[in-house]
């Protein structure tokens, strides 16, 4: 590239030492007045800049964050965390905090990675995603007092968290949908989730559940998380005729998805239907879907991590979170077959 | 972050000074054997790492690619590039590279973000998306000597490229597709692409007309990238009736689901479809697709920017290039409601 001008470039152009010009940089109280301006008018004609690595050096800081993006893996919604990245890469933009992308096949790995890259200054706080109950990174992390912030609550933790954390409130957005469909569709409000377990789609079924009147008949079909199974569970709901359900609320677009294409064999093109996750595919089909709002995670992300200009600051005096709402995306007039 | 030991930590462990650490480190032969050896075993004992700001300011080297990421705008196709994004973190974490994200909203925001990263010292070399005719950015990078490598042929260089590229061979693509439905469906194989002017469309649309058999009558369907607009232009040719189309070879997934959705409408659910870029939509939908290979244009990139031990080499002597051979995926038994 382009050579840059160096501190010996200013030094010549200033008629001064290197020295002198480190000073003005570093301890410019030292420096007589005349002389420092002298250097300072040089710097500006020259358009020179201290080097980053030198800077870092000085402050033992980088400005960096660190995350992780795993292989991709296909699926109609890894959409979610892609969008996460963008978002989090202009608004950390704007606080003047880069990112910086590291791989990990394990969480093990990940923490030899994340150790590498604090250790070695190129990131001063690292942004968590995919956690999990027993998750050994954030018991790193908090162990090694590393500043991060997880994009998903701690599930395990039922007393005060201990450590910040953003996440999207999944079953208020299940209860949002399942409102809508029974104001729109029908009191039988069914709801296509995945095998109990999952801590996510446990949180998305109890939306469900508050949002249905009391009273009211609460069919739970399963599915695990592809279109053909998704379509083969509600196709036999439907076939099994009688009480069929008036609207299907969905733990994912994927699930929505199979649901829809069974809707359609079934006769019933128009079924109501609501995914999770807002993703193209489901926008494609005219699905309606709640959205996750990942601008609004990277941003709460942000606010926890990042001080008054851009500095990283350390959130675990603090432990806070973000709780971020959803929204419902509702499509009724889709492009349907 | 617990404190990593520092160069004094060393020093005081191996009973030298500050300089000998540091000499040991830079000038290992300037030092004493014996010297050498007890301060190397310090430095293994007490697990030091350099500083990676040291390190950089030293070989002036950051080991780091930079590539922008736009913020995310939906549809169907935007999925090429995170896939991208995340092959070539794979990649380049795997020779020791790290992929530092930025943002900018126009070509001139991004030459401005280049700048300062490159003299900051913070990358070394760059991944340009998105090339255009007349791109501004590639002509500042050429004119600054700046390594970078555009995923995306200079479509405007009809010579010699002046710069490296990395970019997916989409005629071959539409081509395979042609042949495949020219084998499977019949001679009557229409072209669904954007209206004519792009250079990405006409390319696409380069391969499908070399496909076709002399004299073979060709069906050109046009509407911009919508699954609506490309739903009307399909149906309007179902319509007509009389000659329909034996099958459809599409620019984009999205087109290709808003023809599969006419088709659908029109009582022919099974009119093989061919989309492009093989997105998570079109997999749901179970349509046919041809296939970018993110992956491969990661490793076209990392080829043409990284020489031995993952140092970041200027590829400008060789303006050499990487075209990648998408692969067609056939779905024959598709999920179709």
């Amino acid at each position: 590239m382009a050579k840059a001008p160096t501190v010996e470039d200013v030094a010549r152009a200033a008629g001064v030492s290197r020295q002198t010009v480190s000073n003005v940089l570093n301890s410019p109280d030292i420096v007589r007045p005349a002389t420092r301006e002298r250097v300072e008018r040089a710097i500006a004609e020259l358009g020179y800049r201290p080097h980053a690595a030198a800077r870092r050096l000085r402050t033992r800081r980088s400005s960096t964050l660190g995350i992780r993006l795993d292989p991709y893996s296909g699926g109609v919604s890894g959409v979610v965390l892609d969008r996460f990245v963008h978002a989090l890469t202009e608004r950390a933009s704007a606080r003047g905090l880069r990112i910086l992308l590291y791989a990990a096949r394990t969480a093990e790995e990940e923490i030899d990675r994340i150790r590498d890259l604090l250790d070695g200054g190129e990131i001063d706080a690292v942004v968590l995603t995919g956690t999990f109950r027993g998750d050994p990174r954030t018991a790193w992390l908090a162990a090694h007092a590393a500043p991060f912030v997880s994009f998903g609550r701690p599930w395990d933790d039922d007393a005060a968290p201990s450590h910040s954390w953003v996440d999207v409130d999944g079953a208020a957005g299940t209860r949002m949908a399942t409102t809508w469909a029974l104001a729109h569709a029908g009191p039988r409000v069914a709801f296509l989730g995945w095998p109990a377990g999952s801590d996510t789609g446990d949180d998305r079924e109890r939306g469900w559940r508050e949002a249905m009147p009391e009273g009211a008949p609460l069919v739970r079909l399963t599915a695990v998380d592809g279109v053909a199974p998704a379509r083969e569970a509600v196709a036999e709901t439907l076939r099994a005729g009688g009480d069929a359900p008036d609207a299907i609320v969905c733990a994912s677009d994927t699930l929505a998805i199979g649901a829809h294409l069974a809707a359609v064999t079934a006769g019933r093109p128009t079924l109501p239907i609501v995914g999770f996750d807002n993703t193209p595919a489901a926008e494609a089909m005219g699905l309606s879907s709640i959205e996750q709002r990942p601008e609004d995670v990277a941003a709460g992300t942000l606010e926890l991590l990042a001080g008054a200009e851009g500095a990283v600051i350390d959130p675990a005096e603090r432990a806070a979170h973000v709780l971020v709402e959803p929204r419902l995306v509702v499509r009724t007039e889709p492009p349907r077959g």
